[in-house]
């Protein structure tokens, strides 16, 4: 029980000015082209400052995650679902090294969701994605998601306009089912701007060991950066629910997005509140036994 | 490529001495009980001198793994199995948290096998362990493995007798197989003596925040000990091949048995040795392309 107060202390550091969940939360009337793609919302320090806080807030959100962990082992059904949403480039993956990445392992699994298969085509969209939903205790990670079924799909017509305008409500009480699950839904899209995406590819091109990360298809896709805004768009207006809002973080610094997304992932787990389970057993007669072996 | 310097010029620094792999080897003639669980094979140095050689180990094992990934993403199928196996609280948590969580979570999948599921147990014994073979370029890690089906089933006859007898063999055409379809195994028993393990689980019993992590049925096992080493010095005996040898890992000190598997894992990646994959199409050309958007 000391961790988690000393947790809390840690917590009250002072450059995590406020709430992230707050500042970032798509609400009534959003606008993702009016979004600042270079702005720290929540936040006032600068880079520095911002990279110093991030090995004490691991250490926060792994205790937290090791709470919600145990307590599953005792019956416990809640868990996160954490999606991660943006353009080529956006940072999805370091967010998954540097953020997923600061805690066990085996609390947490990341699902990266490719263009469907063969199979995954002939089922309903939501189908991979109901087998990916994390199990109790666990912290599921979403990299690209059940939303690539309204952007890349609506941006190329990939099925006809009628069946993904539909999309939008089934995903609507999709979520809204995962939601009466127990499981708390986190939804992140990382924003970046397209003259950020253009560095960011060019720097792929420049240094041999990032050239697998380059895809030639990269470069066409820009062409439709403003249809694909258009898509983020409307995914995020008709999405951002009560149950399960949206939040969209400025993310043409790497370090700022970074910490915005732990931030975003203890605040939620803070909410939750996990508590080391009560045993059923009796502590003092085990120690007895031990003690006799 | 200048990470790939960094890495080798870092990897011959002073402490790390020798080949872990040739200390650990279990090869002719090894004997489980007359290995002291105390002892750091192939390290001389302290407790503090192996902790802080980790963090520039895990940046060692990092670049290797990220090479090995990415290698697959153009064709390669190169990957890793790394199976843990150890008694209770030999420390197989904390290697998934210290050795595994090290690494980008991306390019490693952990896989916990616990008693079999009702379907499981319709099905062969290793139905459930192929299933969760790592894809190329990534390194798969089994806490606990098919070696359960000649350990805890040896020792309490879930099956008859001849059928865990031949199992010894069929693990070894497995392992075989599974070399044979280009996957590096590397398996590791954490071996503790019955005494550490009497400490370790008064400690769960003494801290409330480890409680959940306490099964009565720890005790009971217990008894078993002298049972378990036997069907561990067969399991290693019969299934210590060349293709896929153990790995004995003195892990009464938990900061060398981390130690020591994370070298393992480093000294196999060296020998894959990964290299940046060379891309199909025209660097050049590309920045040009991306230049114009």
């Amino acid at each position: 029980m000391a961790k988690s107060k000393k947790a809390k202390e840690k917590e009250a550091a002072p450059a995590a000015t406020g709430s992230f969940r707050a500042a970032l939360r798509a609400g009534e009337g959003f606008d993702l082209l009016a979004l600042d793609t270079g702005s720290t919302p929540g936040f006032d320090g600068d880079k520095e400052a911002g990279e110093a806080l991030m090995p004490e807030l691991a250490e926060t959100a792994g205790d937290l995650q090791e709470r919600l962990y145990a307590e599953s082992k005792l019956g416990g059904k809640r868990k996160v679902l954490l999606v991660i949403q943006g353009m080529d480039t956006s940072g999805k993956g370091g967010i998954m090294r540097h953020v997923v990445g600061a805690m066990d392992p085996q609390g947490s699994e990341i699902t990266s969701f490719k263009s469907p298969t063969k199979e995954e085509l002939s089922h309903h969209f939501l189908w991979r994605i109901r087998k990916a939903l994390p199990k109790p205790g666990m912290i599921g990670v979403f990299d690209r998601s059940h939303y690539e079924d309204v952007l890349i799909v609506r941006v190329h017509n990939l099925v006809p306009p009628e069946e993904w305008g539909q999309r939008y409500g089934e995903i609507n009480a999709f979520e809204q089912e995962v939601v009466g699950d127990d499981t708390t839904v986190i939804k992140v899209m990382l924003h970046i701007s397209s003259d950020e995406q253009k560095e960011r590819l060019m720097e792929r091109l420049d240094r041999p060991d990032k050239h697998w990360k380059f895809n030639p298809g990269d470069i066409e896709q820009r062409r439709e950066w403003p249809d694909y805004m258009e898509a983020y768009q409307a995914a995020i207006e008709k999405c951002s629910t009560d149950v399960a809002p949206w939040y969209v973080v400025p993310a043409d610094k790497k370090w700022y997005a970074r910490l915005a997304v732990m931030n975003l992932l203890i605040e939620h787990l803070e909410e939750l509140d996990p508590q080391w389970p009560e045993v059923d057993f009796d502590v003092e007669e085990q120690k007895q036994l031990l003690a006799e072996t």
